[in-house]
């Protein structure tokens, strides 16, 4: 089934009154678009997004045959496939986007079973960003408005999906040099900040948890440009390395605020700014809905760098896949 | 008006169908048990937290005169105060927990003005935790619940309450070994994690950009107990400075997987356990959803000892209402 005949199939046999995403790591930061997106525009869906062995521990009351479970996991985290079984207990339609077996999935099933519905997925730089789990997610979050409420950015974001891969490759080029002096300046580094705000929160946790903690073993706050100055501004000072995401659209207000700060009493903080990243393309009035798939692309250039310049190559992990945990 | 008295007019106007929390920083954290409380245990209303500007610059379509807006702010930080505007500008009932005048709050009732309603608070840890802004928020949480739906563990939550006090008093007493074993551990760190999980994330978070970077300079990523395994435990090595929070009740199982680890490969980490602060008088129904006030007057000392311990006094700030930002 697409995923438009799966909404459909969901909406002929329920009203959705709440969607809960359950992933971990990676594949929950996957779910942001979505979920930013869902919360933003919703008027009669509730959205939230799980890690999903809380979703497992502290199964909301309010999960039940009026829901909808997302689960996302490349092979089958185990408490992904769990937090999708508890869904389907509680009665909840379960959607299970999971790595196709046929690209470094996971050759047994194991999310998709727990679902009633599957989409499959492939991650590459190398394949259209089309074809990944965050865009796929987005694409579920926006035919479930459309159809359970009609969306009237319906058409512009087709529009936009239909130029991302342009967009994306056009905006890595343009960012090159942006990623080479990120590297330059922060390579020795053993703690870099990463902010972000709105559609974009969740591309600022994933370099953090995934390539600088997890892939890079560097310390990485995650801050939130409107928290930033409620707490976490007071340890800046110059030169302290800060990775700040500006976005286009909505909350880029917060962004500019933060920017100008680290501007002041920072000095050596690195931007990266989605409106320099060729979104023009894109339709305004969704444009800010796709700045996580951008922003993130671009990123994942900003890492091959990195692990070059640290000689530490992506793949090396210390206890991830290796040990018992 | 009471508490109560706040609920009860307000659903004599309008069946409400979402609160939205807005606040900043450690009013943010604040609201944590209140939004955690609700998001698990509401059969029909929704629930999300907020920073206040993200509220202000990406106002969800859903916020409307169903809606409940719940500000909280000290002094009335601007942000919040137009987060409540947008609120009440929307149809929303709009309510203020704010500092009472009376007591190191906002003298111009700025947050106040701004809302329908207000609820005052004083924080010290010389009053009654009852007096403080984040139980006063999750009683107006648990009313909300009781008078819109019913809530069979209401008068549980009120024996909780009851006992309160005396609960945190009997867990600072218990606690202050492990308070000294912490400063001793991690006086001269100059990064510090905090993991915790469900209800005591908030005060992970909370003692991470408030405690520990805000008023210590600490740099301080938070990390989810359920997320750790999913990236930022790769860089987890002997002695590299933790402070875990272990939950008394549901998602106590991840604090724990997240402790076997931290044992099995740092070794050097702190552990903060509610199951050792003295909870047993809170009825085991509704004990979980007070992990957040305990853990978090206990750390309270941690601050104050490592303040003393790094000679850096609690009130001094680099920025924070010290220059325009």
């Amino acid at each position: 089934m697409t995923i438009s005949e799966i909404v459909k199939d969901i909406l002929s046999k329920a009203e959705i009154k709440n969607i809960f995403f359950v992933a971990c790591g990676g594949s929950r930061a996957a779910c942001w678009p979505a979920k930013f997106f869902l919360e933003t525009e919703a008027k009669h869906m509730a959205t939230t997004l799980f890690t999903s062995n809380e979703f497992v521990h502290a199964t909301p009351v309010s999960c039940n045959d009026h829901s909808i479970v997302v689960a996302c996991s490349l092979r089958g985290t185990p408490e992904t496939v769990e937090a999708l079984r508890v869904g389907r207990e509680r009665g909840a339609y379960t959607v299970a986007f999971t790595g196709d077996p046929a690209f470094l999935g996971d050759p047994d099933y194991a999310l998709a079973r727990a679902g009633k519905y599957m989409v499959p997925y492939r991650n590459s730089d190398k394949l259209s960003c089309l074809e990944g789990n965050s865009v796929k997610l987005f694409q579920f979050a926006v035919e479930l408005l459309h159809q359970a409420e009609g969306y009237s950015g319906y058409q512009d974001v087709q529009k936009g999906l239909t130029v991302l891969d342009d967009v994306i490759a056009a905006a890595r080029q343009k960012a090159g040099p942006l990623a080479q002096k990120f590297v330059n300046a922060y390579e020795r580094k053993d703690t870099i900040y990463v902010i972000g705000s709105g559609p974009s929160f969740g591309t600022a946790y994933a370099f953090s948890i995934c390539s600088l903690m997890e892939i890079s073993w560097i310390h990485s706050p995650t801050v939130h440009a409107g928290e930033y100055f409620h707490g976490p501004f007071e340890t800046t000072g110059p030169d302290l390395p800060v990775l700040l995401l500006k976005n286009e659209g909505a909350t880029r207000a917060l962004d500019e605020r933060a920017d100008r700060f680290l501007a002041q009493y920072d000095g050596g903080h690195q931007v990266l700014d989605a409106q320099e990243l060729c979104m023009d393309a894109i339709p305004e009035k969704v444009r800010g809905y796709f700045n996580g798939f951008v922003l993130g692309s671009v990123l994942s250039d900003y890492l091959n760098l990195l692990g070059k310049a640290r000689r530490h190559d992506r793949s090396v992990r210390r206890y991830m896949w290796q040990v018992a945990y």
